[in-house]
């Protein structure tokens, strides 16, 4: 199918998906899981000949170690579809509601944003996931894997959407895209498409977000950065700032950069140095820094790079306006933390770094919709508008007004012959 | 000022403007009200001198009128401003409050965007209310008007800027830009702009919105639709159509297209025509609509036009469905009414018209911040992601994650030494 039909049947679709019940679309969800349970064995051989020919095509490491699509992988996916089936319906949920006069009332109603478009690379699991995700929110999704996953992708989608069919949800809400040229088409329907999500990396996500009208959700860079305070606790400073750098360097949440404040940099710099070199971490320090311990140089350039591996820039600052300012020039509006037993200081940081996560007293790593309880993610959002941090099902979902009326005009009230209540209703929309 | 150091001092501004409190904030909108009041002579003769220059190089009438600000818009623009120093404040509230486990507590916290780039045409009544707007809620503003309005705009901007300063709220959180250049520039400065917020006709809009890649908040077309069902109560739905198309024509929310189901048309259209003609609506309809009764021929063109004038688009539909289809397909999404007797149709054409406005039995120009009782009105949004609808405060809102703890580390949970407890909690931000 073109990719422009496939667009115009997905927002067909999504209009007709808005309006099935919670029961249809968790019936599907689970009619899902079922099927890539009892067919995994053909999703497995798929996978293997997609690692066989990436292999053989030299495909970079990292990639082929997120092809992987394995018996293990497809029970985490169904237990995700299945945990997904039983979270409350997003869809319909009254947010507010407003008596504007006696016999016309507002209601602010929860709603599927429409047709969301994915792009990923390798991890099949995502394809799961996010059709999961859309399902459950009553949005339409248009997918475009990796060429990589090719054959794991296409067994995938088949189950996915034989599945939910056969439950009685209405066709078209899903569709896989297929070849090379589809991902610059999909960033340029704007006229169907609601929204990208990309999952892959920093520079894919990059790519997507410079040559797309259509709003992103997700991040590029994750810089994060742990400032410890004068008035830290050296030993908490001490197991935070381990905790950020390296209990999982390839992450967004991982911390990039350590701010000292210099009146304890003296004595907690050594200190932080030794714990970090146990762990195999290598410092790239500002001047100050280096005349304290022995780093690497470190300058503009290291301010700005996400290693996602173990190294640190590291700068003493002179005291948390400076460690906000250089959060704010360099970071990158993910995921920030302070330690320090001053709550005063504590309160401006939180105020005043401008990023979606801030954090006091622990680790940059809790930013995660898992950890934050979120029940699903989404993703990771450092855009400043629609949904900010780790984004749980909520991302996918918009709002409308719905009014209902007697036959009210407008007139009545512009004449002065009605008068608006402006009376705030705790009571659900009746439609 | 070059627009790129005005955008970063804006960048700045909007950090400590974010932290600064709400009665500061306050007395800043009360100041501004009141030296506007104050120096009223000086901003009409600048008004006059703008006025006379544009009628000497003939600018377009609608244009002036919507230049002139006299003694009487003053008014009106002090007295909003002192509403908006009386509603409650929008930042820093706890949305979300999540114990993660103990001593480790989650807050979803409202704050700024950050800096929002108004460009607005003629209207200096803009440049006061969204100043307002944005410094009620710790937003930055750069603001970018029309060459035409340059003197008003040169000394309301003086005014507000200066007023603010007296209170004590940080410099640089305002910047008027002048020159025609600084559009496409500021359209640029995704780096430093977080939203933009265009004010003015809908080609002016569009164009905005097909040159930035800054997330724009408004909407070009206002193509709305009153449906008159086969189950209408017809003096209800005389009552509606009339003041749909009417009350106010040259409004975003006035209807411009009749969709009348086939059953009800020949006893109907008739009706509505009178009532129409009455007020000097030029009718365009479909042949079946032609059959019926007297009107231009109508087509593709006309479903997608908006009038914003005493003409009205008509079509004979088969039902309700196709009356969803047509807009869906045609329509804005920005508002649309059924008129009828039955339930359940009437919940059928909330949920699947793809709107931000959906109305049963009553007229579309309700569709309003004002009449919904919003307090404050930034705009009226046909996006699909962050604020829909007659946008309020909140779409100058967004949110970031506050995490305490108190030494907190993943690494503990990752090797199940604890365990997340994720209970909700009904407690505000301590911080």
């Amino acid at each position: 199918m073109n990719i422009n039909d496939a667009a115009r049947e997905a927002k067909k679709a999504s209009i007709r998906l808005a309006a099935t019940p919670a029961a249809e679309r968790n019936r599907a969800l689970e009619e899902i899981a079922r099927a890539l349970k009892d067919r995994s064995g053909e999703i497995v051989r798929a996978n293997k000949s997609d690692l066989e020919r990436s292999r053989h095509e030299k495909l970079a490491d990292p990639l082929i170690k997120r092809l992987r699509f394995d018996e293990q992988k497809i029970a985490e996916a169904v237990k995700g579809l299945q945990s997904l089936a039983d979270l409350p319906d997003p869809v319909g949920r009254t947010l507010e509601a407003r008596e504007l006069d006696e016999g016309l009332t507002l209601y602010k109603v929860s709603c599927p944003i429409g047709v969301i478009g994915v792009i990923f690379e390798s991890r099949p699991d995502a394809l799961v996931q996010i059709s999961g995700l859309c399902l459950k929110s009553g949005n339409a999704v248009l997918l475009k894997g990796g060429s990589e996953a090719r054959e794991t992708n296409r067994v995938l989608a088949r189950i996915i959407d034989g599945a939910a069919r056969q439950t009685g949800v209405c066709d078209g809400w899903m569709h896989l895209l297929e070849t090379r040229s589809h991902v610059e088409d999909l960033l340029g329907l704007d006229q169907w498409v609601d929204l990208i999500i990309p999952r892959g990396s920093n520079e894919f996500v990059r790519y997507i977000m410079d040559h797309s009208r259509i709003p992103v959700l997700g991040h590029a860079d994750g810089i994060c950065h742990c400032y410890v305070d004068a008035e830290a606790d050296p030993q908490m400073a001490l197991g935070i700032v381990v905790d950020a750098k390296t209990q999982y360097v390839a992450v967004c949440n991982a911390a990039e950069t350590l701010l000292v404040h210099e009146k304890i940099a003296p004595a907690i710099l050594p200190q932080l140095k030794e714990a970090l070199a146990d762990r195999g971490v290598v410092l790239f320090g500002c001047e100050k820094t280096r005349a304290l311990i022995d780093a690497e140089p470190a300058g503009d350039a290291q301010w700005q790079t996400e290693y996602l591996d173990l190294k640190m820039s590291v700068k003493v600052v002179a005291d948390a306006n400076e460690a906000v300012d250089h959060i704010n020039t360099w970071g990158s509006g993910h995921t920030d933390a302070i330690v320090t037993a001053n709550r005063e200081t504590a309160r401006r940081f939180l105020d005043e770094v401008d990023s979606g996560n801030v954090f006091w007293n622990c680790s940059t790593r809790f930013s995660d919709g898992y950890r934050y309880g979120l029940g699903a993610e989404v993703g990771i959002s450092t855009n400043k508008i629609h949904a900010r941090g780790p984004v749980g099902l909520e991302g996918l979902m918009i709002y409308k007004y719905k009014l209902i009326g007697g036959g009210n005009v407008v007139e009545d009230y512009d004449k002065g012959r009605r008068r608006f209540t402006h009376r705030d209703l705790d009571e659900d929309c009746p439609l």
